[in-house]
């Protein structure tokens, strides 16, 4: 909260009768019709145009958090559309309500990780970065916490997405010291713990974040908007083939079993 | 809500330790790299690629929904935002909720009326679509109803966005039956009702998603996706430039003074 | 949407320095210690206090909609705090949002279909009862629309909860036309369907909600702050025994088996 | 996340043909026309009936929760409402996912930092609670963090709603170290800060919260239940009195005059 202010301000856009700016371009004359919706998604964000190589890379992360199969969110999604299904908004904001610290939170923790160990002024500054990466794996352990971005429970030895990801930065000239970083923090935290620990998708995607220099706060919302448009699409399919009544009945009726009259 | 069935199914996507795959396509080597967010939606949401022109308009008609300035729904996500800094994305939900009848619902009323008119087997039949346009007017004064995607309070005697996607539609090739009924329907609109009814950006969209034969229940969901972005977009903002407080405390203050001991 | 006005106006309730009041009431020293949480309930939402007979029957429908076990809306509030502990408002706010016309329809439905048969002004005018039962189930099955508040898929022949609603109803004296009309309503649709329709509780509360004069369109709050208080047990059970990982898991592998690689 | 588990279960309530059980207790039979709504509340979240005593209580802290004026939740709610009226209950929904740690954390935030100076298994050990008020603001002043359940910008030098909420504990034997030590670190703080820092109603409940045993984190769950109630009735008097729609226009006509065309 903060002091209050004489007026109230806001650059993102205005429109007149015949004008309509977003972030100062001229959305019917220089927008539509010229840039992809990954590259408005940019522009919304930083008020600016990507680059060729920037949009190349932004639409890859964004697009990577689309879609990830059956997911809690997706599952709360589907029930709300059953119970509402006159209000398919509501059953998108009921799916991204979950999309807090348990799964999105290791993207923006990778982030902030990578950030605190390396600060934006000090890149170039020839830091060393093996040390670092020592350094920081050892706070995670001193304090048993998590490295984020590390580790998935299907996706082993590799994450499929990172590799992947990692190239298109890399051939559009996003690939610097956050990412080398990120990578032998990976080294680092296997070899300590003895575990296999691929760089996961969202550690990928963290890691890149920082490489555009976008703030930690805001990479949640790349996963919340990507995850609005995936979610539009389950709800399609739940129009289409619903399963939701499906599981309701399954565990209202094992419920009923495991804790009902019969099991007392 | 359905029968019950022996087993869920769902086609959107899948993956194994090594593999992911989205609406049939290799997500890291198919789909990262080569597509852009809106053709990743199209993916999502119809299950195919789109060609290119199919991209170059779809694209367009999502982002023309991604931001509208300081709208009830941005302020409301402002608001949320306020209260729980550390849940960015229930602030986009929040914002989300608010996207029902009143504000996309002419979007999808617009796509519903053209549909209803002019059925899609009856495309290319030749059908009248002046007598339809007639018709449907007629229809409407007849129940005291307001045309969808008709009239708009500012962008008048042209919503300037309506032009610019009836020309990208045109461009490539998805300028047919529905948006020349639209156009009709506005021309009667007008001529019955005396007022500046110009088509509107939801007016437009709703007659792009006929061309396309999207289901007229999807249509709100382009809005939703689109939305979430924008939301994003205002919640940075907020973090940045907080405009909230000051709204809320203007209103308190306002009401104090009219509803409050003073007052009685 | 409403007409600009010179001031912004409300008369829930305002604050100053030392004094709190809500409906006009003092917070302090008339409502706590000597009101209980229906009655404030009562109070925020007529702008009046309930008579010890009003405080007994709304107090009991209120109650009634509280818990429902393991609902499409449970399951959803649960998924939504796996995902986002942190946020336990966002997992009730996820839970709700799937009260739309599915589930709690029925109850305003019923509200509604017993005003526009026997509306306000006429009650107490001597309205045959019987004709109005015969004529509303007539239109209902005429349009092949189903009678709100009628039948249960568990609950048969009787909702146990509704004799029991209508006994405190008629002990309190909020027992009138509206309750007589519904329950000749229900022995109308049995006997002109064959079936058996108990009147479920949505159908009970939904004309107890007439005896008390309430609009149909606020029906549905009652079920909205009476699941909000269900929603927290919920979310407190499933933060010392989790069961929503498991129900993901269980989806997430038969989709995989049904819809997956080994299925193609 | 937890571990798999062979069955799932749920111990909240069940239902069968003729039997609804909440918590054990017959729905119909033993708490409909028996208990009020708080007391439902407190089954619901406690798995047994309060005693009278405790029911004064809780119902009072609960009721101290449901209204709050024009809050930046109420105006999300309204907002919402006036995009999506025929979706009260998302309206309500966008209203409480603002409830995080800025309006309802200190309350938790109370009870945490109550608990973990006086963990419940020394209480009634003679602990010194004056030394105890002495190291506990001392701890927050060396983090330079604020004391939860402290200060208020309106309510001063009494927030009137605490001696009261007080008193009523008082009366009904919930008043015992927890209190004791609230009112020790509010004596403290002032002391050492040399400002007015008048216990809160967060702080006030969270307090008594503790003399009831209440689990910290399910503190925010009352203010959630709470505020549904409130935003109900918030969302009713917008349907009759609508002001969002003024609200919204001011803040748009303003946006565009500092940061529109002409700003420039």
């Amino acid at each position: 909260m903060g002091k209050r202010k004489d007026k109230l301000t806001s650059n993102i856009g205005w429109s007149t009768s015949d004008t309509i700016r977003v972030r100062g371009l001229d959305l019917p004359n220089e927008i539509l019709g010229h840039m992809n919706l990954g590259d408005v998604a940019f522009l919304q964000l930083t008020g600016r145009q990507a680059t060729p190589e920037e949009s190349k890379v932004f639409n890859a992360i964004v697009i990577t958090l689309v879609e990830h199969g059956i997911t809690p969110s997706a599952i709360a999604a589907r029930m709300t559309y059953m119970g509402a299904p006159e209000s398919l908004q509501a059953a998108v904001a009921a799916g991204l309500c979950g999309l807090g610290t348990v799964f999105v939170g290791s993207m923006e923790g990778a982030s902030k990780m990578l950030y605190e160990a390396l600060p934006q002024d000090k890149l170039g500054t020839g830091v060393d970065l093996d040390a670092l990466a020592v350094e920081t794996v050892a706070g995670f352990r001193a304090r048993k916490a998590i490295v984020p971005g590390l580790g998935h429970p299907v996706h082993k030895p590799v994450d499929p997405r990172t590799p992947r990801l990692f190239e298109i930065a890399a051939e559009n000239g996003k690939s610097g010291e956050y990412i080398a970083l990120m990578q032998k923090i990976q080294t680092e935290a296997e070899a300590r713990s003895g575990k296999m620990l691929p760089i996961n998708a969202t550690g990928a995607i963290g890691a890149i974040c920082c490489e555009f220099g976008f703030p930690w706060k805001i990479v949640r919302g790349f996963g919340v908007m990507a995850r609005a448009i995936g979610l539009v699409g389950h709800i399609l399919e739940e129009s289409e083939n619903p399963i939701s009544y499906d599981i309701w009945q399954r565990v209202e009726e094992e419920i009923l079993e495991t804790s009902g009259p019969g099991a007392r």
